[in-house]
């Protein structure tokens, strides 16, 4: 790291508002598992006054010799910084760290960057504020050798003070996106990326299967066809939302009635010995969907389905 | 259309095999429907001597004022080019056309667009060839706006030598790729590229109907959060594909029982009234590879319980 970066951010530092909330704000680091320590780390490399604190000290002894202080009793870490941010194993481990501390906490930020549920991250939020502090919630779309560039995607939701207050430092760490106040949108909006993701995968893995049946190599495949086959196909995805959001599912393109007239893709699937499982449920879906009087509908429109009615 | 083009195509056109497999060779296209009828126009537009006709013959006079030959007869449609292009409803459609005109191919090359499965084109395959003609098949992934754009990909399989002969005769249509000979392959990879489609778009809809749980807009979190993260999430495909062309799937950044520890997904899902249909069957696969001992492997391991065992 560099040396001059650090000496001058050591001399400019004071808990003072204005610098707790600047770019430069002292951060302590819990938990320094192979995420939290990349996050340390990046602290650190930014010119930040670092503390961190593991539940096994062993893992800081790198942090340190980079520049982080180590804090050996967890109440220590919590004193040193304005923003505390917390990756853990799970909110359990979080709770299990934070509850005897409860009397330190006043005056703080919270960031808790565990992975966890919308329920989790309410309750967790409540429980912050009710002990004087404040909460954001965050999500990281992103493993660890990812974080400080832009394609880390955190996703934040809690106190907006906090997240306005410390947007520039929590930056450091990649492209963020603050979602509102209720702590649960975080993790929320996590899940909701990640369900894309493995419904993606699930096409993925068919379509190469497919593909392969016949001798086709899964890299040629996919590189050659199925890549820009699907970048085509994303881009199709604000037209499905304004759909949604509408109401207004007129068929485009190319209606359900006719996508679910006949399940080629399944047959042909079981004449190939591939297995349509993966498969299966969307035609069901499009399939009910005719059913019920929808076949002049575009795609999307069997999202009314799977979601939550407006009735109900 | 240019008229200074048609004259010129009008007097270079003799069907001897250099003009033939030139890039203004004569085309006839049989099938005026959506798909049929702007294949015709592209040809017209690019100064091909181009004929068409249609089982409605109505549906020709518009390419006809463009420039095209209308035929009354399909006999005068088949004669008057060296290469065919049928784009219909379907294999029993294109049969049922061609059927009576079995002696009137030989020495034709017989490019099939329809959509279809891969043992109708194979059986089309060795119908055509055994009647003295090339046999092509082509899967279109694209709708009619696209064709003559780069964004319309258009697969081939079948005749070899067809296919080089009129390799830039079929590039007026859009980027093609030629899978190798087997008649099979276009439709087969046309349904695999759909399968990944598909499974793209269960995705799509129950990450929409998550996020719009508590409320978020279909648009605002599909183009600011759900379209950057599956582009990235592409970008690891390669990675997975060659795991798949080798077999070593060891986990690099999330085993399997890492992601199939719990179905946080499928929970949160029921908690917020979303039906996590598309998802189960990929959380049920990751669960049973786990259970089958390869709990270290990366997902693109799951294929193995898809796809036809090497043993089998
Ligand atoms: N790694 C990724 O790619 C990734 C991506 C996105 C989100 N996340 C999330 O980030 C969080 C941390 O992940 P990670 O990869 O850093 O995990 P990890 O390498 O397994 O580290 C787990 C951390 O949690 C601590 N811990 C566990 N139980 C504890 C307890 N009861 N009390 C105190 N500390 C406890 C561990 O301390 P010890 O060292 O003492 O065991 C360690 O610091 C998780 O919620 C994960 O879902 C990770
Ligand atoms: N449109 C697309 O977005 C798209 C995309 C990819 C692939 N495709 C494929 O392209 C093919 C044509 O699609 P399209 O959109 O052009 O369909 P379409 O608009 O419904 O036209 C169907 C065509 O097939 C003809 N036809 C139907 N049954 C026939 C029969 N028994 N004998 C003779 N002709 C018959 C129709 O003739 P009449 O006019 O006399 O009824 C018409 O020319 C299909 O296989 C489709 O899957 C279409």
């Amino acid at each position: 790291m560099n040396t001059n970066l650090k000496k001058t951010s050591h001399v400019n530092h004071h808990h003072d508002a204005k610098v707790n909330g600047s770019i430069l704000a002292p951060v302590t680091v819990i938990g320094l598992g192979a995420m939290g320590s990349k996050l340390a780390r990046t602290f650190v490399n930014n010119g930040h006054v670092t503390t961190v604190w593991n539940r096994t000290p062993e893992k800081a002894a790198e942090l340190v010799g980079l520049g982080a202080s180590g804090a050996t009793e967890i109440a220590d870490a919590i004193a040193a910084s304005p923003i505390l941010i917390i990756c853990v194993l799970d909110y359990d481990a979080a709770r299990h760290i934070l509850e005897p501390m409860r009397e330190k906490l006043s005056g703080k930020v919270v960031v808790n960057l565990t992975t966890g549920t919308p329920e989790e991250a309410r309750t967790m939020g409540t429980w912050i504020r009710n002990h004087g502090a404040e909460y954001l919630d965050g999500g990281i779309m992103a493993v660890p050798s990812l974080i400080a560039t832009p394609h880390a995607v955190i996703l934040y939701s809690g106190s907006q003070t906090a997240y306005e207050t410390y947007k520039q430092v929590l930056e450091r760490l990649g492209t963020s996106h603050y979602l509102g106040s209720d702590p649960a949108l975080a993790p929320l909006n996590d899940l909701a990326l990640l369900s894309g993701m493995y419904g993606m995968f699930g096409g993925f893995i068919h379509a190469v299967a497919l593909a392969g049946s016949e001798g086709t190599k899964a890299e040629d495949f996919t590189t050659t066809l199925l890549m820009p086959f699907l970048q085509a196909m994303i881009s199709t995805m604000p037209e499905m939302a304004k759909q949604i959001d509408t109401g207004d599912y007129s068929a485009k393109d190319a209606s359900l009635a006719m996508q679910a007239a006949h399940d080629t893709i399944g047959e042909v699937s079981r004449v190939q010995g591939v297995s349509a499982e993966t498969f299966a449920p969307i035609f069901e879906l499009m399939k009910r969907r005719v059913e019920e009087g929808y076949g002049g509908d575009d795609f999307a429109s069997v999202i009314e389905l799977i979601r939550k009615r407006p009735s109900s």
